[in-house]
């Protein structure tokens, strides 16, 4: 199976190779290939065919293996083509490091194996050189990750998040596991899953008069998290500046291309902060960290998605701060003001109006959550705030915290929450935090307009198959 | 209330202060005050007092905020020292850095806020001085972080966790998010969650005929993760390396130090894998990674939890490998063998046997899940594997997995996983996998013996009060 003399003068002949006499032998990922540029070095590579060009002397196969975004020419000699070798195979290719003639990384192969068969005709969905809409994928979950599409943004997540993590680690904020499973609706919004063991003979065993099957194996009716923010609190007074990121869940009777029933929200927590223009500050600067690492880290995988996708304008200029009622009063010159909170109409109307993404604050009371801390000037407002961008509307919430124990405690929405109110008792601080989606965060990082698409298995009402 | 010029010199002639001019303002976590010492520079810190002697002149106060195990000592001066400051309570403090006699930094304050009070006889937990017994800390989840053990613990756990993102970014693993909801049971073992949604309104929106409240939502029964293997699996076969960290749920009717309901796992599936070998390498690394990382960054932490932890022997000496037979001979040797699954007493006899963590391979078929690949030279055996360690007995457990379709095929248990079973049938790859229980990880790390202090707030039965 190997590469004859020949052949690889004959290859030679018809294109020029820069030759080094590296003849160390390695399997890494294309993207660590790439990074090294190693020309010269026999380099082994595993992956999938997703395009083939089969000509006279040579075939042409473009090799991904998920890695990263580039994908690797391999120069095929025709006595190492087999039939199997087509469009979706997996391989296993070895060969020479070289420079095309146009700059490009390939690979002259001198041992091909096909691993995997892919024969498109036995139900195979995908097809090479195809741009399957977002709604034809979706159908295969399982196989999506295949797409070019996919796979570019499943990179771009992992990429967003590894950001995520540098930029509060960088500022030492501590990373805290925030509960999945809780006994308080943090929101108080009603749209909970509730919990229950599944097992029967553990529901026997666990049975106790008294109790119904919602609370008998944690002895209160138990809910999947909507929020990490309350327990995030609590920490918050134990160990100052935190961060979380992970799922959150809402039972939603909702389709639309904004909302999930699994997401992921990233969510921080301040402490010592005496003012929104503090926690804003926080927020922008991620925001605009997050977009510049990425895309330098990701320009390829940007590009995969959309190839129109530019820097935004708003990336170098301040982020604009209008109060609620200087909002409602731009909605009002554009006819469309209405009182109450925005709709997503009216969070896009005040976005492009300010030509970037803005921040609402000083909110009137009645409209947001108990926790949420009165202006100090007016009573009737609080000193909440909602990011709004390009793209989705809404993207980050966040508010200071209540931190006046009488005040708290008149507002309390349960007697459940008594251990929230008695942060407050003992060496407390003020503090502020926000809560940030990340699906929501992608879709504007790469302008994808379903945020199912965001992530690699979407939950939403009557789409949990896997 | 500025410190005055004659009390700074009555300081400065009993103790000797070295001065520089820098006259610069700062706030700033106490980790990077440490990290930079920037000794005569006027600093700000905002944290909680751990401790507080007071003499005549001065008074002494340790204050943390959390950010390392590192507390700061400060130096206030007679007139500065208010009755509210006291153990427990939150303060602003301004002030020069300095460095004590034994060349400790310290600050010499000119200005004290409290900003919370503390009156411990109003119902404060803690007491100065004192190492409170984890069970009684675990009666007080809100306010436990401010203790110095759980405290220690989460700054491990946070710097853990970066340690592995870390570990897997730079062998260009992608980071996938599996799904928390899921309509299978990965290991068939019937300790799940099932989820519903808790709004009556929209049970009512949603229900439709045949349906029950089971399954009226997503149009399945639909439960917590016990895994997502599965998932990862197919995200393998298009991307290549994967690797996930998240929690993982299991209904189970145990109280015992080492089981959750809800625990992290950290999975990750490496494509084209031929061998156990290359498995139990990266297992390898990757532990040997997170305790060397961590114990570098978090030296303090560790003492502060254990003071006689010290660098494990095993950490520069390759593990033990055993398959399951042999293992079972030293059991019967020391008359413990029994067959079937080792319960933890046998797991702590092996690694006490080989000295350290010890890998048990080659598992008989019939104790191990469906998903894993028959041992090429005896059917009777699957190529799983165990990691036990010191502590906690398993901690990692995985496999190579099935990839021959009509052998899968004979073993699915049930027709549900098609999907899965079709990820083998288009340019399919040899697999493996493992997945790490990080808590358990952390019990072994800090020596810690209950697993339900590596975690902010742990659920178990009968326990998920906030």
């Amino acid at each position: 199976m190997l590469c004859t003399k020949l052949e690889f003068n004959r290859l030679r002949s018809c294109r020029r190779y820069i030759q080094i006499k590296g003849i160390t032998r390695k399997y890494c990922a294309i993207a660590a290939i790439v990074e090294k540029s190693d020309v010269g070095s026999i380099t082994e590579v595993k992956g999938w065919v997703r395009n083939l060009r089969v000509q006279k002397e040579f075939s042409f196969a473009d090799i991904s293996d998920g890695s990263s975004a580039q994908k690797l020419q391999i120069i095929i000699p025709k006595h190492l083509k087999t039939e199997q070798l087509t469009y979706g195979s997996s391989v296993k290719i070895k060969g020479k490091l070289s420079l095309s003639p146009r700059g490009q990384l390939e690979i002259l192969a001198n041992e091909v194996n096909v691993v995997g068969p892919c024969v498109v005709l036995d139900g195979y969905p995908f097809n090479p050189r195809t741009a399957h809409p977002p709604e034809y994928t979706r159908q295969y979950l399982h196989l999506r990750s295949r797409t070019n599409y996919i796979s570019a943004l499943l990179r771009i997540r992992s990429a967003v998040v590894k950001h995520i993590h540098d930029f509060f680690n960088s500022r030492n904020y501590i990373n805290i596991h925030t509960p999945i499973l809780t006994s308080n609706d943090c929101e108080g919004a009603g749209e909970v899953f509730k919990v229950q063991p599944d097992n029967e003979d553990t529901i026997k065993a666990m049975m106790q008069e008294g109790k119904d099957k919602d609370s008998l194996y944690f002895g209160l009716k138990t809910f999947l998290t909507v929020s990490g923010q309350l327990h995030l609190e609590a920490i918050c007074r134990g160990m100052g500046n935190v961060y979380t990121l992970g799922p959150t869940f809402r039972a939603e009777n909702s389709r639309s291309r904004l909302h999930l029933s699994e997401f992921y929200m990233l969510e921080a927590e301040l402490a010592f902060c005496e003012n929104i223009v503090q926690l804003q500050t926080v927020i922008e600067e991620l925001l605009k960290y997050i977009f510049t690492e990425t895309r330098n880290t990701n320009e390829k995988d940007i590009y995969l998605i959309d190839k129109e996708n530019k820097k935004p304008i708003w990336l170098d200029k301040p982020f604009v701060t209008l109060t609620y009622d200087e909002a409602q009063l731009i909605l009002n010159t554009k006819g469309s003001g209405t009182g109450g909170d925005f709709n997503k109409e009216q969070e896009l109307i005040l976005v492009d109006h300010c030509g970037g993404p803005v921040f609402v604050t000083k909110w009137p009371k009645d409209m947001k959550s108990f926790y949420m801390k009165e202006s100090n000037n007016d009573s009737s407002k609080v000193d909440a705030l909602d990011l709004l961008t390009p793209v989705t509307g809404e993207v980050v919430g966040g508010s200071l915290r209540e931190d006046n124990y009488e005040k708290l405690k008149l507002k309390l929405p349960s007697e459940r929450l008594h251990w929230y109110l008695e942060l407050r008792k003992f060496g407390n601080i003020p503090t502020g935090g926000f809560g940030l989606g990340l699906e929501r965060l992608l879709q504007v990082l790469c302008g994808v307009n379903n945020i199912k698409d965001t992530l690699p298995f979407p939950r939403w009402p009557h789409n949990c198959d896997m």
